[in-house]
């Protein structure tokens, strides 16, 4: 253990890994046998849509975000908070990683705002408003960094999931991308005396970002924020990979030293897609 | 918060209490209300038989023990370590509770081992051979009362549920009251120069163990081992009650100070039966 907590990883992986048992043993191989400071924070989404479909829910997704009703509260906390989060913890442990599985409702670690409606103005004029319903909004200032801090430094890897709370008595479902940088940031930021070095690592199923969409092996090695722009007015940037960029270089202008996106499988390797300024 | 750490109270729920929106939202406030170091465990069987059912199981239970194959694992553990758990964490945090839910894979926190079949002979003289599936056998040398006493004086209140895990990536579905004993005597033989006197309180839907079962208000006040003994020869003690009461008792022969069988509405009333030497 480093105990002068220079340097800390946040990985993130998506549902598609947790969903494949392959991939995800892998996976947590490969995370176990990183030295140093880690922190793992996961989806679980197509567990999620399994799952209510089983129970006869229909998933509605609205530009990639799950509304959330009661019922699929119910659902996304049992299967993220529930069966993901300690299938991961159990697969840790038996891998040599002292783990901890939470949401942001254990020890207060991240108090969202629950989303109001949205207004959204249609191509046509039309004006419609989305209430996403039980979502939640993260403010890295609102993130418990201190115990973060503290499992850490006990030799404790936390697992972090997409559920947080209000502090209302409301559990909320919070895009795991999201959770992802504003828990890097946080930790940044949170200054003990010694100042921790933070890197964000997006795992997913592509060998990093792609100059062309069609070509897996046109993965751009380096992104600043200059090349991004021009990227994304050449609409060389996938529309689903906005958002995970929009929310990398916010978090390198808040603190992050550097942001990775890379396949889940690559962990170890020096490959990918690195963002800086 | 008591830093001397002189007394711990362990408090279990049960399914039927983590199942019933008003009484849990009773006990909650109580239990924020308790001026002191304590921990919750919970059940939450009848929520789970609930979703098994919804998923199409067929709930299969044995002398009140939960067969559990592998389907059955992931509802106990989807129910139990994820809505249950982090529902009863988000209400205390609103009660100014600051909580944690844990199962026993999160920090290596119960490590149990898996039952190996039974054999049982029939009264007609055949022999049956159960297998439980995966469900855990739990010793309480084997419990982390390290971490559970950090939480604690860190003035986190761990909220832990039925899942233990195996050390080799297998979770386990493992007896709530047998968990809240195994946490009581481990806490209590847990020695950090201060010393913990520990209370164990079972909290369920009678107001005690009853003297005619007929008669809910005939609560026996005071249980000793030889009274114990008593009840039982004489056909007092209904069969449900048996295993708790002999947790209970082992618990007491173990170090804890005291425990107390009560309803969960009287959380905070000096009612119910107590068990001591």
């Amino acid at each position: 253990m480093n105990s002068e907590m220079a340097e800390i990883k946040v990985i993130k992986i998506g549902g598609n890994v947790v969903d494949n048992p392959l991939l995800l043993e892998q996976f947590i191989h490969d995370f176990s046998a990183i030295d140093g400071l880690k922190v793992l924070v996961h989806g679980g989404g197509v567990m999620a849509s399994q799952m209510q479909k089983q129970l006869g829910q229909q998933p509605v997704m609205i530009e990639g975000r799950r509304v959330t009703d009661g019922d699929t509260l119910k659902v996304v906390t049992m299967v993220y908070a529930g069966w993901c989060s300690k299938h991961i913890v159990s697969l840790l442990q038996k891998n040599g990683c002292n783990a901890i599985g939470l949401c942001g409702a254990d020890a207060d670690l991240i108090r969202a705002s629950k989303r109001p409606p949205v207004r959204k103005t249609d191509s046509d004029g039309s004006v419609t408003t989305i209430d996403y319903g039980y979502v939640g909004d993260v403010d890295p200032k609102k993130i418990n960094a201190g115990f973060l801090h503290s499992l850490i430094s006990a030799g404790i890897t936390p697992v972090i999931c997409a559920i947080t709370h209000d502090g209302n008595g409301n559990l909320l479902n919070t895009n795991a991308d999201t959770i992802a940088s504003s828990v890097a940031v946080s930790l940044a930021g949170y200054r003990t005396g010694s100042s921790a070095e933070v890197s964000l690592i997006y795992c997913f199923e592509k060998a990093g970002v792609l100059y062309d969409k069609d070509d897996d092996k046109s993965v751009i090695d380096r992104i600043t924020p200059e090349y991004y722009s021009q990227l994304k007015q050449e609409g060389r940037v996938a529309a689903g990979m906005i958002p995970k960029l929009d929310n990398a270089f916010d978090a390198l202008e808040h603190g992050v030293k550097e942001v990775v996106i890379k396949h889940a499988q690559n962990l170890l390797n020096s490959t990918g897609t690195t963002l800086n300024e």
